[in-house]
């Protein structure tokens, strides 16, 4: 097999999106992908990009990719998220997720961030014992919070003072 | 007393500091704190800001902040992470948490934004409680991974293959 990692240009997108969805059913959140190609390329490839990508290609077919994006830590600076790191079901244990997972950590090291972070749901075990063998922590305290777009709007129009 | 809302500015950095180191005792890292004024100063005011700040001045005192800057889901697009939301503890219970809050909040519908989302530690159920009030969710089945720059230099020093 010939497999190649590039970061991603505008036409990569659609099959971007493919993934996204495919990881979003794996998730158990099928319905949950509001994202379309147009956006993507949109947010991805203007003026201050909101992320950045990196593909594996295999036999000129994109089987994986990582997208991430810089985060801020009070505590440390600078640092990279790894928003999503997917590699198609017919096409794993075949040292894909690896390669791209490694890609995008070297690739922040040579950024010189302080740190590289990501989720991941509890009862992925195989991914969390993956992640534990490269060094990585697991936090166990933190949870994750989000007031989704009509929770927020609701908020705002409810409120009586104006900020 | 009078409360005031407004933007951060480079010579605020001195006491956003304080503010963070403030946060990182109550969370029992009070060591992990390594950033610096000059680094706040250059991350946040440089071409692209890592990072934004509102400050909540009392009496012409900086007694609060809520640091944010936007990531993406790849399921919704962009989003405003709450980085941190902090008040001096002499002057809790005044309502300013909730105003920065409430400003973060109304800040990130007027950029039009998905979702807003943060962290928050589990066993802080005040703040946990307060949150749910306000709409928003808690999840408890992401769970946070973390590649300190330790880590992450070994990682890459041990790597066999050139990514």
């Amino acid at each position: 097999m010939s497999l190649k990692l590039r970061k991603a240009i505008k036409t990569d997108m659609e099959s971007v999106l493919i993934l996204i969805k495919e990881l979003a059913t794996f998730e158990k959140e099928p319905d949950a992908v509001e994202v379309t190609v147009d956006e993507l390329i949109k947010d991805g490839f203007g003026e201050n990009p909101a992320f950045e990508v990196f593909v594996a290609e295999l036999d000129n077919e994109i089987v994986g990719m990582a997208l991430f994006y810089q985060r801020y830590s009070t505590w440390k600076g600078k640092t990279i998220h790894l928003e999503d790191l997917i590699v198609k079901q017919s096409h794993r244990g075949k040292g894909i997720g690896n390669a791209l997972y490694t890609k995008t950590l070297k690739h922040a090291y040579d950024l010189g961030v302080k740190r590289v972070e990501w989720a991941v749901l509890d009862w992925n075990t195989i991914a969390i014992d993956f992640y534990k063998s490269t060094g990585a922590t697991l936090f166990n305290d933190w949870r994750v919070v989000q007031m989704e777009g009509n929770a927020l709007k609701q908020f705002i129009q409810e409120l009586q003072i104006d900020y």
